[in-house]
């Protein structure tokens, strides 16, 4: 019977700036990688490994960024999270983050009602430019997105494949909030070796009814598969999906790029 | 090892109006459901087993639906789909079906560059208000979403344990559209016996660090996973998933209307 599984590695160690993730991810994995299987992995350790990290004792907050968290000043944003109602997305509310947020973003999308919307310069659209203070390496740094997380997941391809000799497709996947609903799913970043988004457009149905907006994110639906095999705190960066191999290529191909919505589109303009 | 596991039920039949689906999915499930598990059903099959199907022979279209309609008039919007660049969400250009979205809508979002983006009468933002005319009974209807998703599947779930014995969570889904990104995902109309929203928010990371926009969509990614385990043209409509017991609850608590943004907290406003 054909099914979905995915399961999380066990056994990832911290990541530092530099590291062999590639080597990491083939030892945690031991035997067990497959051809055609979906190795998932979350941003935040290829950010670190690649050091996209930055100190906040660097940064140098301009007027805007001051500005701009200027509306939590004085606020205890962090007790202000423990108790009743927290914000939906996380603001910042220290200038200097706010300024690496800008560095990151080619545009604030929204700066309202605690939030900061931005596009990156990826072309992303989510929270805080994807700036992260959690799970960092010390109290006064932040992890950015990866410059290139295509670049990164070809990379990480093409390292299992030279240590392991296994093609895998490679996810670099991050929590997104969403428009409208509630919370976050994850989403891929960066893609190689597999079909990020699978086009139903223009094919007929069972009926032979055309299937006219059927267009599936399948990387995005596989990052959110991901997210549920591992617990939020288990440190467990990586997870290996079978049962896609459908979706698997031997190129690279086009990667995660096919996600996102161009400028010209943006429904809110 | 912890995994998460998705399989399509095979041999559900085509669905139609009064039948019972609970009794159509224990018997394709055969022995194996277990405790814990999530069932995921497109609504499709809901809607029509609850005759949430709109015969269009019946449908007096308003001025605003023939105006809404207008912007295609004289364009062949099936072959224009064949063909070229398609629209990016698929406008109706028939003005009963534009009809039947006003019907379904308390809101229509944005009505340009051919879109129709509605709020439902459930609070959905979604593409033509969930109506959709692939896969229908006949060429001359449309289906909606349920009446109420939620009581769709406490109904499945009530239904399920008393035909098998067994304590599932009930999803009902559907694809929608999302503002920054292209492609569709499946997400959780309607939620019983599951945690739909996983908050993290205020818990700390194993580095005693806030988690602070942690809110994760369970029942939305469980959705976009049970959408991997099927071909779109099989007519797979029920899939299991394994390995989410921990989302599993005795009650049917508060369903998906926890993954609803309310309007006041809308950013588009």
């Amino acid at each position: 019977m054909a099914s979905v599984r995915a399961h999380a590695l066990a056994g990832i160690p911290d990541v530092r700036a530099g590291d062999d993730l590639a080597a990491l991810i083939a030892e945690a994995a031991g035997d067990e990688l497959r051809d055609g299987q979906v190795v998932v992995v979350a941003h935040k350790v290829v950010s670190k490994a690649e050091g996209a990290i930055v100190d906040l004792r660097t940064v140098r907050p301009s007027a805007r960024a001051h500005e701009l968290a200027g509306g939590h000043a004085g606020e205890d944003r962090r007790s202000g999270d423990l108790s009743g109602e927290p914000p939906r997305f996380a603001p910042a509310k220290d200038p200097r983050v706010v300024q690496v947020v800008l560095d990151q973003s080619a545009e604030i999308v929204r700066a309202a009602r605690d939030v900061l919307i931005c596009r990156t310069h990826h072309g992303f659209v989510c929270a805080n430019a994807g700036v992260d203070a959690s799970n960092a390496t010390g109290a006064d740094t932040v992890v950015t997105l990866p410059r290139d997380p295509e670049a990164s997941a070809r990379g990480l391809r093409a390292r299992l494949r030279e240590l392991t000799g296994v093609t895998v497709a490679v996810l670099v996947t991050d929590s997104f909030g969403r428009a409208w609903r509630h919370g976050q799913c994850d989403v891929a970043l960066g893609c190689a070796g597999m079909v990020a988004l699978d086009d139903w457009r223009g094919r007929v149905d069972a009926n032979g009814l055309a299937l006219r907006a059927t267009w599936l994110a399948v990387a995005d639906a596989a990052a959110a598969t991901a997210d549920l095999a591992r617990a939020k705190d288990s440190g467990e960066p990586v997870v290996v999906i079978d049962g896609l191999e459908r979706f698997v290529t031997a190129e690279d191909g086009p990667g995660a790029a096919a996600l996102l919505r161009p400028l010209e589109e943006d429904l809110f303009r």
